[in-house]
């Protein structure tokens, strides 16, 4: 097969049985998908596993699947979502990220020229990251098994020495940082998927924060916890964070920022703000000494803009986390309890 | 919740979306399935990824989705399968296996009880690998947007000094051993899948065979290449290092072994169990001198009883793989060129 057959079968063909079979048409789809635009020295191996020396140093491991519906929605895709879900994921154990891999489960009859496009936007997200895919593999599922692709990214990093992010690091009197406006992920998401016309397009906030979060333990290398506040949205993952380390939480409703189409969006779909998922937000908890510096060096970064101090960590009412409303009272932010939107990375 | 509901309610209960919508109702299902049965002092850690020192030496990273159906089978079941062929991937590196990563994608409806039959067969694999499930994700697709279950399983793993596995290390002359019967996997998942039956029951020699390649490198650092025969058989994965090592293979069709029962179900199939996954046997080239000492070593080995030297690396005749027939002709064996068993694995 040349490369003329091949760039035709992409504009025109789909996924089927045989991508999936381990036997020539899979190692065509491998070597004229996958190694064609993710290539670096390690992928191009062409091993079932990427050999490489790692730095000095302890190493973080952590895995994510995407399933994201729909496929492509304003600001992203489900290429560089899987980059930047898992990139994120190692970022807020405190490590730079080295090395991914991706699994694809691919439905039968997908089009070829959406995967590849697909892995074209992973493939510049990851380059964008400095973070390549070292190695992959790809199965196939019957039409009516599957749901089009779904990405398993697994990434490891290495954590620079004297950080240590923990939840149980978290202490009362400690600050707690956010690094912008809240729901734009799955306000993106949500109405893509329910056609909803707003005057301005949401778009997702999905985005890495390795480097921002670089920054941010360079100047303090203590800071406690670092989260993304992913699914089940900043109320959960405080919710998960208060429990974890036995401490209350209260917040500042008014240091929250919502975009205002986002928040009328939420409003019409009966949805709080709190509990959307995010993919380039991050919570930072650290010394009440140190939050001026952090913040200042988020708002200089083009991912935390719109950082602010959101709240503090306290004492009393374990496991609690409460917010001061506008009006001077205090109301519980509790635990997602159900499902709020499936499938929203 | 007390741990009465959740017995009940695993005896019971299916996946709804709730379980991955990030909030109480995942955190429950990680904390009552995942970790109960999983669990370890990294997985215990809670994070969303695992934080380690690793040892010295170059490390391995893999990565395999594993879509089979059906989920349980003859001799194991997605859980153990899903150990096994990354604990396989990356001993085929010349590296242990340190830890795994697991990333499952539900469809709503299924059974919990089935699935915690998944997790603890999982945990059972994990544990006699001595390789723990370090850190997990979990995902719930809609009804008919899924099949049951989909586990991505990704492992790390460290070369030990002075090993060395490239397929550009396979040279003339070299001999390439098999480790025992070809295509029991593939035969005891389609026998179930089509409600075949035998005499006796075709059963997948799923099985880590990390222990294995240890005490083979132990003896033999030198050896030249590992490679396990899974989707596509011997046949295709032999094809695959003879063109990457631009070299020749000539196999002895009678030391290839095949299991009567399923030399009978090939039959019936019309397949050719050269083509066959199995997800317990390895394929090992190394210098002449080294292949009977390994032989033994194999031999001796629980995973290696039926070990055989099969063939023997050519100067002419690049990219392609012979076979010596019984009556002294010779046929090439090509690639696999399309699906021949799907959802193998």
């Amino acid at each position: 097969m040349n490369s003329v057959d091949t760039s035709a079968r992409f504009r025109t063909g789909s996924v089927d049985m045989t991508h999936g079979g381990g036997g020539r048409a899979m190692a065509e789809l491998i070597r004229d998908l996958f190694h064609r635009h993710l290539n670096n020295p390690l992928l191009d191996q062409g091993h079932d596993a990427a050999v490489f020396q790692p730095p000095a140093g302890r190493l973080v491991l952590s895995t994510d699947g995407h399933v994201i519906s729909p496929l492509f929605f304003p600001g992203g895709d489900i290429g560089c979502l899987s980059v930047h879900g898992t990139v994120n994921d190692i970022a807020m154990g405190g490590a730079r990220p080295l090395y991914l891999t991706a699994s694809f489960i691919l439905e039968e009859g997908y089009p070829l020229a959406d995967l590849e496009r697909i892995v074209m936007s992973m493939a510049r997200a990851a380059s964008e990251a400095g973070v390549p895919v070292v190695t992959g593999d790809t199965k196939v599922v019957e039409r009516g098994k599957g749901d089009g692709v779904f990405i398993t990214t697994t990434g490891l990093g290495v954590v620079p020495e004297g950080v240590d992010i923990r939840a149980d690091r978290i202490r009362p009197g400690q600050l707690i940082l956010l690094s912008g406006t809240m729901g734009d992920h799955g306000i993106a998401i949500l109405s893509k998927r329910e056609n909803l016309e707003f005057e301005t397009e949401i778009r997702s906030d999905t985005a890495a924060l390795h480097g921002l979060v670089g920054e941010m333990l360079e100047a303090v290398p203590s800071i406690a916890m670092l989260r993304d506040p992913t699914r089940g949205g900043v109320a959960s993952t405080l919710n998960e964070l208060a429990t974890a380390a036995d401490v209350g939480m209260v917040l500042d409703e008014a240091e929250i920022l919502i975009r205002p189409d986002v928040a009328a969006a939420c409003e019409l779909l009966g949805l709080d703000p709190l509990y959307v998922a995010n993919e380039g937000k991050l919570l930072c908890i650290c010394e009440a000494s140190d939050a001026d510096n952090l913040l200042k060096i988020m708002k200089a970064h083009r991912y935390g803009q719109d950082a602010a101090i959101i709240g503090k960590v306290t004492e009393g009412s374990a496991g609690l986390v409460q917010m001061e409303t506008g009006l001077g009272g205090m109301r519980v932010v509790d635990w997602l309890s159900g499902e709020q939107l499936p499938r929203i990375c």
